[in-house]
């Protein structure tokens, strides 16, 4: 039997890393930039450790374009390296500096913001050039020393007196095939992705300021200028604050720090903190929904510690918060895996959590706060917080307390001061309370008037997941049901103990039906007589409640009983018995002039449930501009 | 100076695999199937060139479940390795077996479809077990050998009797957190997914088939059964065989084999076949597109040499095809790298004309072959089509061929069919072509007829994206113009030289206006007097085409110049004053009921243009009923 080791030849990892570790060449300034970033707050630590008996000073990292040589600088002020380190982090691939680093100071480390792989990332550098320097000074008093690799395993180490200031610099010789990172505006667009909130000052070129003039200045004196760093970066982003040193104006700058191109305010934020059981922050903003043309181009952003990572968060936030903005910032977030393997992940479960019930303690609050306010926000939060209540359980618990319920006439109820409003008028005999909406102010407004006139409160529920949630809150609410205006006559949605008094006779209803179905002889429509006050409308299209609201539900991908097919188009035709109308034609000796009156009324009925169109209204106008003219 | 050997130690290579290589762990089974294929395939190779002396016979790999004894075995019968090669192929990382193998054989090699990267996929393995054994003989004569390593370093190999046939058995000891592996289900999952068209018949457990009674059989006999392998794959999917070989049934048999759950038959399909410049096979299905529910899930999959590798080809088939089914294999297509870099690839790019190159060609055979078919899909297939025409020009140049505008009353034509059917009648005074089109049959039925009435054919044209459609249009054509057919009165739509006639003298038009304009009195009406028919309506509402067309766009995404605010809603009505209606109006003393008339007429062409809604509707409506009852 033969032991043995797996042996890892190098010429074959180059590829690997190529080809398989980063999918996006640019990824390789990401990686430099966060290497210098942790050399540089390695040696915050030390210093206020006092391992390192330096000073710290200010650094910066330096971003350098030599078009004329293709070369690209990276210049950090960091810890730098000796050569053994040099030997060790950066000729053993794969080993992990900052791995080691945090096992030997793990305890004070914690809080330092330490980040990335040393090593691993550093040859993504290999991507986009043919050579690679690295010319580093260590915070020790040990020589300078430069490292020279073209991206073979060989390579060349040797002592230098070219650096003499602390810190790493590399040196990229940019590859044939990767010159665009020789341009200006390429690097710009790099550091502006993945670099804009990175805890170190990042000079990118420089600019011109101008000076202010002194006071006492001659008039015709003229403003010196001075060329300063151009710093690319903020290294301090409102979500490493604490809430109390923010104001509103905070909020609302970071917010288009972050999406400058979005000139829109945000309604409001939700600055989250939390560093047990996992780190995580961030500022999450309900952006005004209606109209939002840059809403799939905006979105929440993930940071590792200050590190921009990705903008695809679908599994780390809950699906009912895609639609808002901001930032989360977590370490503990596993990247590069699969949707279903996030999902199940134990932390993100946990993250997604804790996102959910700040969303709806945030709720809690601003309704409380001013009342007023939530009222007017509520059209264009009231996607996510419906949503929400349908999908998370958790949140759909809590949502009495937020969740608005708006009706025809624009007021805003909470569920139980709707509750209190209606159930006084609008419990039917059986002592169940009937919830009347609308979906469509315009389209049923003469349902809703028939509604209001009899004083009872009509909701406005326009979203296009109502249906859905109305079944939500049937089934875990007691005794109430939801019914659509025109779903029925409104005298029975509602049904009351009141005897019906009733014109006609037995034998005269029966006519009535009888002229009516033969009249409009269309087997949609089934026709149904009702002693209603004289002064409501002869003619009344409805259609069933259940019947509707499959239907919706299957237009907005609810599934539903009845497969592909859809359902019919039924209706009910209600022909009030009590009114004029229905005396006048029973009355109507004229046959054909008979069968026109019901027509055009079946017309008028149809206009109000939206269903007279194309020929048959063309003709309707057609008629009614003759009668205008007689 | 120092030179040296940059040094990769393993120990940092296995978590690098676990956690970068593969985003997904489930990608194990699908690397081992690829390696147990590849290994049978190159002994097929091989025994055709007569470098092994073996008989190759019917191959196949088995999966099997050892659910008690927590394994995982993959089998197949393929070249096996001996000591030797174990050394080279699997104790070296990253040291590609099938790379050598094709350097070695490149010419005879390059049509057997040799697929993977030994030693790399192989060590996926260790994502979900905590022990691999490999059992392996080669088809050289040489003993068997036994590997065994724990995901360490460390391995061990020795000489063994076990297995005396041909072939390769990987023994996976399942990890405490993969147990999930050892389900039946959940590995049928798998090997539908991702092996359901590999070239190596795939066994997985045994089923049960009834044998056919003899024709002599006694009446009372029983059937017999037998346990046959149940071959969970489909080695010889449709689109590896030539167009040739397939009927119409076959590509439908195929379509329901890729979408189990799609009950309905795709339209037509397009085979794709090429080997150079670059290496593409497949089959495209144009689905029915309306109401169908599955488009989203059911989408157009990648393989390479019969893995399946994804469903997400955005970035590799033009995006107006996405709505497309149907499988493409390409091993030239590069994975696992981002969009942008995708789209700058030459043989993406090259892959991507080719498709649509294919698609205008198909489509072109399609009409020529079976007009009358052609016209009945084109509402199924237009979305597509026309999406390409505003995308891709070289598909727009060629779309002259197959795109058909349809007109109202149920024609389809050609661009040169349609011109030369409306070019006498619809050119107006200046020589231009006025193409009229309505975009909804039914809310548009009036203005629809006024142009029929005047023998004008009318296109439907009602794809979301018509807007864009009709200006790609109006930029590459000359001469003409497209309108709406409620862009105006269908007079001045097409103005022709003839003069009009008018019943009013400018004092009675004036006195006309003024009457009309009062009445209304709401700015967003401009009135407008023109001599027309005396039997055309009194009043008409128009919108002009540019201020329309602008906002269509804008609600299509496609920008505007307005900005986010939107644009005023203006409309023109058109009073025609040879009407009687008119007459009466001018003479009526009573203005109350003069000005009550022209409220109820602007209600009237209101309803014409969609524009009664609300509480003017009810109002109307009310006022109807009441008229009715007089």
């Amino acid at each position: 039997m033969t032991k043995g080791n797996i042996n890892v030849s190098v010429e074959n990892i180059f590829p690997l890393i190529k080809k398989f570790l980063y999918s996006d060449h640019e990824i390789f300034l990401r990686e430099l930039i966060s290497n210098a970033t942790d050399a540089t707050l390695k040696l915050k630590h030390l210093t206020s450790i006092g391992e390192a008996k330096v000073e710290y000073g200010n650094p910066k990292i330096e971003v350098k374009i030599d078009k004329e040589n293709r070369k690209l600088h990276i210049i950090d002020q960091g810890l730098g390296m000796t050569a053994e380190e040099v030997e060790k982090y950066i000729n053993q691939v794969a080993f992990s500096g900052a791995e080691e680093f945090l096992e030997k100071y793990k305890d004070s480390a914690k809080d330092s913001g330490i980040i990335g792989h040393f090593g691993l990332g550093f040859y993504s550098a290999f991507m986009v050039a043919e050579q690679v320097e690295i010319i580093t000074k260590s915070f020790k008093d040990e020589p300078a020393v430069h490292w020279v690799c073209d991206g073979s395993p060989e390579f060349t180490l040797e002592e230098t007196t070219a650096k003499t200031d602390r810190g790493t610099e590399i040196i990229l010789h940019i590859a044939e095939d990767s010159l665009e990172f020789l341009e200006e505006g390429k690097i710009r667009e790099l550091l502006t992705k993945y670099n804009k909130f990175m805890p170190v000052p990042i000079k990118f070129g420089t600019k011109t300021e101008t000076l202010p003039l002194p006071e006492d200045a001659a008039e015709d004196a003229v403003a010196e200028t001075v060329e300063v760093d151009n710093i690319i970066n903020n290294p301090t982003p409102a979500w490493t604050k604490s809430p109390s040193e923010l104001k509103d104006e905070d909020y609302k700058a970071f917010y288009h720090e972050l999406y400058p191109m979005q000139f829109e305010e945000p309604l409001f934020n939700i600055h989250l903190n939390v560093d047990y059981p996992f780190n995580l922050t961030g500022i999450l903003y309900f952006p005004k929904l209606a109209n939002n043309l840059n809403i799939e181009k905006d979105k929440i952003q993930l940071y590792q510690n200050q590190v921009f990572v990705t903008d695809e968060v679908k599994g780390i936030v809950p699906d009912f918060l895609m639609l808002l903005r901001g930032v989360i910032d977590s370490p503990d977030i596993p990247l590069n895996v699969s949707r279903s393997y996030l999902q199940a992940d134990g932390a993100v479960k946990k993250i997604s959590s804790y996102i959910t019930k700040k969303v709806a303690d945030k709720m809690v609050s601003l309704i409380n706060e001013n009342r007023e306010d939530y009222d007017k926000k509520w059209n264009d939060i009231k996607i996510v917080i419906e949503y929400g209540m349908i999908s998370e359980d958790k949140f759909f618990e809590k949502s009495d307390k937020f969740a608005l319920y708006p009706t025809t006439d624009g007021k805003y109820f909470l569920w139980n001061e709707l509750e209190e409003k209606i159930k006084p008028n609008q419990t039917d005999k059986d002592g169940n309370l009937v919830i009347l909406y609308a979906t469509n102010a315009d389209e049923q407004h003469s349902y809703i008037q028939s509604a209001e006139d009899k004083g009872y409160k009509v909701l406005l529920l326009d979203s296009p997941i109502v249906p859905h949630l109305i079944q939500k809150l049937e089934t875990s609410k007691e005794k109430i049901s939801f019914a659509r205006v025109d779903a029925d006559h409104i005298n029975n949605l509602i049904k009351k103990d009141e005897p019906a008094i009733s014109k006609l006779n037995e034998t005269e209803k029966e006519s009535l039906k009888k002229n009516v179905e033969e009249s409009i002889n269309d087997k949609k429509f089934t026709v149904q007589l009702e002693d209603l006050d004289s002064n409501d409308a002869p003619f009344t299209i409805t259609q069933p409640e259940f019947m509707r609201r499959m239907k919706d539900m299957q237009a907005t991908g609810g599934g539903g009983m009845f497969g592909m097919g859809g359902f019919p188009e039924m209706y009910n035709l209600v022909v009030n018995s009590n009114s004029e109308f229905a005396t006048k034609i029973l009355a109507n000796e004229n046959a054909e002039e008979k069968s026109s009156q019901i027509k055009h009324a079946l017309d008028l009925a149809k206009l109000s449930q939206n269903l007279l169109k194309g020929k048959e209204l063309t003709d309707f106008i057609q008629r009614s501009y003759k009668q205008l003219e007689k």
